[in-house]
């Protein structure tokens, strides 16, 4: 039941680019993070930081600047993902998993979510570093808008036997 | 319910490295391995490929040559989870993402599961790279041995408030 419940879970996460205007609650915003550091790290450095988003002008401003995150303008909040680059080189690593969490956690509260990409694309992360006065050993790996699904996206079928090896090439 | 079924598998996962000496079934690996390739990736590019691997013999000699995988002398069956660099240059991001995924299904199988890293270490990812004979464009991202846990590892708490900011750093 319980297995069910969660591998169900990770197989229905979506991408969501379009909400209602139901605004997510702190507390749940919390539930998020929270799962974010939950995740395994390398050496158990734990390089992260999460930067919780609800300034409507700081969305406003990121959805303008960055290419593909023009959802910023019709959440109440998101959540940066962000690594230190001093704490681990390999800090997108540990980074990635903890966002995962946050996806799937987001998933099971009801929540439409999508990774849009900051890391590695030099652009992107120089406009986050500035809206959210990153130091310079901070790195930010994606910004995540959290909103409540307007319905639209289907998770897609991945599932491909090619990418399945039996113990050898 | 479903909410806080998948949210506590998320913080009850821990790093398993002892087992007992039941077998995990093929059938539970393609489990893992169909919940690794439910991951969102950057683009939809979805450069992996997943390798399971139950030839005692090769369990073993990647126990002997990789420094921090001697568990896999324990375990009937481990994923390797790997990408394609030439399908995507940031596999190592999609591809951590696809290993959460098997590491929370392990978790919610009852299995005991744990990230080995071969990536970014030449050394490793070379003993992996030739006990699977993966050709030079598939990278080894990381071992993960899949047994019944012996019981002796517990979840870490990993939250720490100074890693969660509001709005601004």
């Amino acid at each position: 039941m319980h297995k069910t419940t969660v591998i169900e879970n990770i197989h229905s996460r979506k991408s969501v680019r379009k909400y209602t205007e139901e605004k997510v609650s702190d507390e749940d915003l919390l539930i998020l993070v929270k799962a974010g550091m939950a995740a395994p790290t390398g050496k158990n450095r734990q390089p992260w930081h999460f930067i919780t988003v609800v300034s409507r002008e700081t969305l406003d401003i990121m959805a303008e600047e960055l290419p593909y995150a023009k959802m910023l303008h019709n959440v109440s909040a998101a959540i940066v993902v962000c690594g230190d680059v001093e704490r681990s080189p390999y800090w997108f690593l540990d980074c990635s998993v903890a966002s995962q969490n946050i996806l799937l956690a987001a998933e099971a509260s009801g929540f439409g979510a999508v990774w849009t990409a900051a890391y590695p694309y030099e652009d992107r992360m120089g406009v986050v570093r500035k809206c959210l006065n990153l130091p310079d050993n901070i790195m930010p790996l994606n910004v995540i808008p959290v909103g409540y699904p307007a319905g639209a996206e289907k998770p897609k079928d991945k599932w491909d036997e090619t990418k399945l090896h039996k113990d050898k090439w």
